[in-house]
């Protein structure tokens, strides 16, 4: 396969001022349509260093795509270097010049500077700014520039960019991919089973990707059939935890479970804090089955807006199965929702007993007119990560509920 | 000056799954403690084209921080190849063994894997994760590897590696450096100040860190002197809008303010949807102040819990001055607390009308026994970017009034 790597380029990156997104999207443009990329560097913009970091991904590399340096500032010093390494000239091109001049305000010099260009490169289009793209094409090596400002260099990518490397890179043989999203999984449930996939379908390439309470796990293979083979075995044995979503978020699979079914949803948060509600609000349309939440965050605010009993607290805690269980009748009776979700827990660093050390979770989940179940769970991490994993899990524990029929709480949970 | 680059590990980066996040963590730390990077390059997790990567790195730089694949799963072979790189065998590390057996629950095979290292390496600990840092140091080369995970490899960043460069690398010429957080302040604000005080002062470096509703701004200079001198000229003008808290973090600026005053805090969230509890809960100790919030997503929830009268959302919407004040009324009076904050708004991208587009947000803040201030403002971004701006501001705005006595909602947010 032909190697692929992705050079960016300016002192903004290396400065960390700037989120590398033009790597990404590159990335996703390219692995979307089949190819793959073998390394990515960001180099400054000192002549030097972008020269040796240019000569050296072009020795690596069939095809180097490099975004960053074609203004027209004193900084901006790609053109030159990619030049040189091509042993190209440069001339004025006339009609990039009049097109220019037509279509921005910038000063007379700016514009001659930006249609002045290397002689031996094909010009790719900017329909947003004034710098052109450049593609420079010998025997054994190729390089194309675009622009750093990503708006720029999206367009360009897709309407100048994929059409080209397509055309002069066909794939030869096409490769199927597949991404399964599951929630309440971890790396170590699943590993094992992967492992053994790895070892009897060697052309099958798994990664997993671990998040916060979910994991992703892609699956290509040069075959739909043994793409489906693994893929079958995978489901088989975890297909219970197994949603879908365009996204690959559980909160959009929660979205569409809901919508789906036409139920609506509230929240009780304590040690979630408000976690749980700014999931699901960050999904567009999340109006239409989420109600709201009830961060009572104080014992006071629990038993005045859920009805938690005063002697309930005293006895058994407000990290208690009792307490969960009273915050989730509490909330189907106060928010009249279908579904309600109420958590306690001990997020730390301080707060924790023997009995309830820090990272333990109670939990309840109930359908209006019927009891609660409740859970206790051990959450790893620190504050943030047990936040975030114990929003993601109780967004999978009631999306499995509603949309599968399933306990809420599954074993391996406990 | 020494080299120092920058090699992130991960096919998920290469494949444009996830944006490089640790590279500009990394690079914005070492730049503010004075030092330089000189590139950054993302490989994939197949061993060759790793081994060949890392080893170009080293070859080129001083010093190699690089992370991922540092993980007990099939596809994280970065030890394997650095040990490989410095010729160092492997031994298990009994007392790393049994740490990680107390703080783990993975399978024993999996902590083994965890607890055999390079011996030629000095490990860094992971207060979060199960994949320890390690250090590599020979005469003319040097390799940090930290895990991928962003949560885990920042926080060993500030706890390991900045002490570790520091004392290793001292920076030749000492420099005098201060950080300063601004609330509610956005760049183009602030920016002609910096412009004209980089001028009259060319031996300072400023650079300047916007966030999602607050920024920081960094001053270094040669001689204190002329350190404060910037800073007294930059407080002059927008001294109203500094806080200090050693995160850098306005929620945690807002718990000191209400914990150094005796106050108690309150929410009612509607558009925000839980992102300023969120906020808020981040911070260990929020419960001395956070009452809790009310995320009212719905203008049922609304009307049960806060009171806002029917007649008010018919005659003026959800997304008004007189819903807000009414929210922050009922808040008050729901939760006791001293303050309280109500916010309202169209998040998009659905939603908008000509009088009250996309980002369009009412907000209130009120003190109990005083009738509450509102604002009407235009926040700019996509949904999830209003949401966080939104929550961020509010923060900085009650931070202002609690802390400061000032009025909530300045002229500079209208």
């Amino acid at each position: 396969m032909m190697r692929i790597e992705i050079v960016c380029i300016g002192d903004e990156l290396l400065k960390g001022r700037i989120v590398n997104t033009n790597a990404a999207f590159i990335a996703t443009q390219l692995v979307r349509a089949g190819y793959k990329i073998a390394q990515e560097t960001t180099l400054s913009d000192a002549r030097d260093s972008l020269r040796r970091g240019l000569e050296e991904a072009l020795g690596r590399a069939d095809l180097v795509i490099a975004t960053g340096g074609l203004g027209p500032t004193l900084d901006d010093c790609t053109r030159e270097v990619a030049a040189a390494l091509f042993e190209s000239g440069f001339h004025l091109d006339a009609h990039l010049e009049a097109q220019l001049k037509k279509r921005f305000t910038e000063s007379a010099a700016t514009i001659r500077n930006q249609a002045t260009v290397p002689s031996k490169a094909t010009l790719l289009p900017n329909p947003m700014g004034s710098a052109s793209g450049l593609f420079f094409c010998e025997e054994k090596k190729a390089l194309i520039l675009l622009p750093g400002v990503p708006r720029e260099m999206e367009l360009m990518f897709i309407q100048s960019v994929l059409p080209l490397v397509s055309a002069r890179w066909p794939l030869a043989g096409h490769r199927h991919s597949v991404q399964l999203h599951f929630c309440l999984l971890f790396e170590g449930l699943i590993d094992p089973l992967l492992r053994e996939l790895s070892l009897r379908h060697p052309s099958v390439e798994i990664g997993i990707y671990p998040a916060l309470g979910t994991l992703t796990v892609v699956l290509t293979a040069p075959s739909q059939e043994e793409l489906e083979r693994v893929q079958e075995a995978l489901l088989n044995q975890f297909g219970a935890y197994h949603y879908t979503a365009p996204s690959g978020k559980i909160e959009e699979a929660l979205l569409m479970a809901c919508v789906h079914k036409g139920c609506t949803v509230a929240f009780a948060e304590s040690c979630s804090g408000g976690n749980m509600a700014a999931l699901v609000t960050s999904i567009p349309g999340a109006s239409a089955y989420f109600l709201g939440s009830l961060v009572t965050y104080s014992n006071a605010m629990k038993q005045k807006l859920l009805g938690v009993r005063s002697d309930t607290l005293e006895r058994y805690g407000a990290v208690s199965s009792q307490t969960v269980s009273e915050m989730c009748e509490g909330l189907l009776a106060q928010s009249g929702a279908d579904y309600a979700v109420a958590v306690s827990g001990t997020a730390g660093p301080e707060g924790g007993s023997p009995e309830k050390p820090v990272g333990t979770l109670y939990a309840a989940i109930g359908k209006r007119g019927e009891s609660p179940s409740t859970c206790r769970l051990l959450v790893p991490g620190n504050r943030a990560t047990m936040m975030s994993i114990t929003s993601h899990w109780m967004l999978g524990a009631l999306w499995r509920h509603i949309e599968k029929g399933l306990p809420p709480f599954p074993l391996i949970m406990r």
